[in-house]
């Protein structure tokens, strides 16, 4: 088969479409012929050298894809050759073959077409465990969505008010904020030319939970924006890793400060998270109150113009790699 | 009646036993005749000026007490004048009479003597609060108790071990360890000698569950002793309030960490949380799997030595104010 390799840490171009050995299922795991991945931030961080993928997976990058079911490995149950699916994954994605956990699978959504799905699995998976299983966001609370126009933003804008909640986001222009308004979020706030503490303070009592990719540099801001009993749920740290903590402010208000990551969890973690999604996310998706936002499909061979694409900063939502056309 | 007053801010001789008016039942609540009270760390901190009381509280210091209900404000039901109680307090416990919202009440545990009760309100709902209904402790788990000689870690090795938890506990001295492995705790740290994050390597992945009193001086070695998936609670700031948060670490474990007081929380709060402890943590009392820890019982008017027992860092459990003997 053909995959990406990352000849050297470095730039998009060490980005290289090269042919390898086609992966074999183990015990439970299923063989999938990939139609499409998707570029996630974390890709980027690996293609640098930063994020080495977790021991046992694959070194392509890649964290979810669609396709179709190639084959099952021994004591795999529930599905079929032929299934079209999309999965999330350790690695492995930006492939024409990947291996995958069979519990790690999700059937498409209503509407939703092969290419596009490989769109969902890696924001579904982070912000349903971070946002409704650590984070508790509930109907009528207030939630701040840190980079509105990221994949994750614009999935947590959504899931957010399939919940019932108010969403604020954050992002840096005018016209990804009303990006942002179409997607349902109601508080617009421009991080460029305003302080989302002030805004969101001249709007509500603060933010019941807080998704942050910032890390460091909005640590102590994203507790100044909490409401009492507020949770900040931190996904990423764009802004550093290390940051003062006021344990008096965070007291005083009865709150707390998560951080998780996807990937590193064991396969029996994501067995569980993708399991709720499926319950309890997908039907949203299979109602279109949740809808895959993806900004442009590039060929996978071309990753490396889908790497540079996403570090320019002007996508909205995904870029999905097609694999098959 | 009589109660004591903070003559002026500062060491245990401004604690005066002085005659004060009578406070009287408003909607929804109660009067106590008080028969004791007991010393918290607030109270110290109160004592000093460093810990007001909040809006609407009774200036009097006491976070609880143990009582007969004298009389029944408009719309209280399930009670009744004459009955033995123990109550959660936001002030006045020491004193000869107090009210207190309905809901903040609890019955005595079957074998707790009314004086010894009042020991049990402040550290039981502090505990249940932060350590099972925002941390999650849960049957299995290694749960770490900082101060386990304290009145909230006598009582938190208790609830631990009731809930089937593996329970390791720092104090200062091989004596305050041996009382505290009398209680059940499994694993003794002398944190004068030991450093508790090797400690507890020596024996486990880490701690799934931390309940905390320092704050800032101990916020990176908590993390770091936090097993994949920890929760940090922390209740106290007697090692500071500020301190850089690895945020890298944190989210390499995906944990979490949460800070909460109980005296600032609304009274739906407070009834909420007495509720659980009720229908939850009474039970292990009724059955003697937790037991009030009291080292002394002191007559009121002479809170100023309880309050200098205290400080002088020998108590081990609760000091209890007698308010009639």
């Amino acid at each position: 088969m053909y995959a990406i390799t990352i000849r050297e840490p470095g730039e998009p171009d060490v980005l290289e479409w090269t042919e390898q050995p086609d992966p074999e299922p183990g015990e439970g795991e299923v063989l999938l012929d990939v139609v499409a991945s998707a570029v996630n931030r974390a890709d980027l961080l690996q293609r640098r050298g930063l994020y080495p993928p977790p021991p046992g997976a694959s070194e392509v990058p890649g964290l979810e894809c669609s396709g179709t079911i190639a084959a099952l490995g021994p004591g795999v149950t529930g599905w079929q050759v032929g299934d079209e699916v999309c999965a999330l994954l350790a690695g492995g994605g930006y492939a024409e073959r990947v291996t995958v956990p069979a519990g790690q699978l999700l059937p498409l959504p209503a509407e939703v077409d092969l290419i596009t799905s490989a769109a969902l699995p890696e924001v579904a998976c982070t912000v349903w465990s971070n946002v409704v299983q650590t984070a508790g966001l509930t109907h009528g609370e207030l939630f701040l969505v840190h980079g509105g126009g990221s994949g994750i933003g614009t999935h947590a804008i959504q899931v957010g008010k399939a919940l019932g909640a108010t969403v604020a986001v954050t992002a840096g222009s005018a016209s990804r904020l009303e990006l942002c308004g179409q997607l349902g979020a109601d508080i617009l706030i421009n991080y460029r030319e305003q302080d989302f503490v002030e805004e969101l303070k001249q709007h509500t009592d603060g933010a019941n939970v807080i998704l942050d990719i910032m890390g460091a540099s909005y640590l102590d801001k994203n507790i100044s924006a909490l409401a009492t009993g507020g949770r900040l749920a931190i996904i990423g740290m764009q802004g550093g890793a290390k940051a003062e903590l006021n344990i008096g402010k965070l007291l005083g208000k009865r709150a707390s400060v998560s951080a998780a990551g996807l990937r590193g969890r064991p396969v029996d973690d994501k067995v569980r998270i993708v399991a709720d999604v499926r319950e309890r996310l997908w039907p949203m998706l299979d109602n279109g109150s949740v809808l895959p936002v993806v900004d442009q499909v590039v060929p996978a061979a071309e990753a490396a113009a889908a790497h540079r694409a996403l570090e320019g900063g002007e996508i909205f939502g995904k870029v999905v790699l097609a694999v098959k056309s």
